[in-house]
Parts: C-alpha cells; structure tokens; sequence
C-alpha cells in the first residue's frame, strides 16, 4: 500500500488541519509508526534526531487526532487530516510549524501563538 | 535560511493550493530549485528519478505560480500556496496528488479527475 523502502524507510507524513484545513506540520513515519497512527486514531511519527517513534502530544498533550488518510499518487507521502488538540501543532507554540513567510531576503512571522513552550514542556 | 545539508541537500516542499487550501503534492527541492522558484515565481522542484530540475508544468503547461512561501520551524521543509494552473497538480490528472484515501486496508479513489494524462503528455 506505502512504498516505504523507496526513501529508505522513512516516508514524509503531512498533517493538515481538518476544520481549517491550514497545513501543520511535515513530520516522517516508519512502517510501525504508520501501523500505529492507523491502529490508534493519533499521529504518531518516527524522530529522526531521536531515533524512536513520537507519539505526537505525548509530552505537550496535544495530540493529532486522525480524521482522513490520503496516499499520493507515487504512494511514498501521506496526507492526515488531524483534528489538532491544542490548538497548535508546533513545538514552539504556533499553530503550524509554517509560522513564518519569506519576503523578499527576510524571513517575518506571520504565524498565531497559540501557548506558551515554557509552560507546556516545563523545561 | 533554509538547511540543505540536513537531508542532504534535499528538503521536501509542499504545494498548496491558495484558493481551495488543498494539499496538492509534495515534491523535492535543492538550493537550485529553490533559487529558481524565488526567481521566477513559479514551482521549481528536483526530480530524484530523473536527477535534474523539475520545472513544474514544462511539458503539460500545468506550472504552479507561486503566492507566498512559508518555511517550518526546523527551517528543513517549505510550504508553497500556489495558483495551479489547468487545475490539476498531479501527473494522473487529479487536482491532487493525495487523491487515494484509506478506508480500513482498502484505498478508495476520492478526487477529482481534471484531465486525461493521455491527451496532456501525448505519450
């Protein structure tokens, strides 16, 4: 069904919002994470930096709830529509982690903060 | 501005549609293809399979003209919301490439067909 071997195991995963339908997030998934997403209903990717499956929220609390799962057309990326508990997706506290738009040379953001990290990873 | 070298020269682009907010495809970039599409305004990728530019549209006439271009927290992945000329984003003729949607261990075609791709490619 997912080529997972053509990338190398990891295939691209993108979450959008159901309701707004505003792009979240890009994360990468592995077989056992994608099985997982599918069992459970909640996002849960493969950390590359970590090197383990990442149960989306499982710190922070905001968990992607799975709505719909789309498979292109080369069936090597998918698309969840999530309902994001949160309100955010992003770990810096923004909505999506696309809060900031080039313009020109500079980079500005135009994002929504929705919390506060300090408060939410008590770090 | 954007990390490269982190994926090895490539970093994955998604292209959303400006107007209907659907997630069109994801494809993938290198600082060539970046460049160019700041340039020039309109979608340039980098075909993996063919190793060179991937000027979306140059043989179907389907290019994608460029709104604005977010860029993720990791500075690692882009978002492009693009005007999708001929309404079509995928090779297949769908509007989008997500056009597959899992239902249970079944995929079920959901989106739209916008054009034959015998007819657009004369293959």
């Amino acid at each position: 069904m997912l080529d997972f071997e053509k990338a190398g195991g990891l295939i691209p995963a993108i979450a959008q919002d159901a309701d707004t339908g505003a792009v979240l997030m890009m994360a990468w998934m592995n077989r056992e994470a994608f099985e997982e997403t599918c069992r459970t209903g909640r996002a849960c990717y493969f950390s590359r930096s970590r090197g383990k499956l990442w149960r989306k929220g499982e710190e922070s609390g905001n968990i992607q709830e799975v709505r719909e799962i789309f498979i292109d057309c080369d069936a090597d990326t998918i698309l969840l529509k999530v309902r994001q508990i949160g309100g955010a997706a992003c770990h810096t506290g923004y909505a999506s982690c696309f809060f900031r738009r080039l313009e020109g040379d500079d980079v500005r953001i135009v994002g929504e903060r929705v919390f506060d990290p300090k408060e939410v990873y008590k770090k």
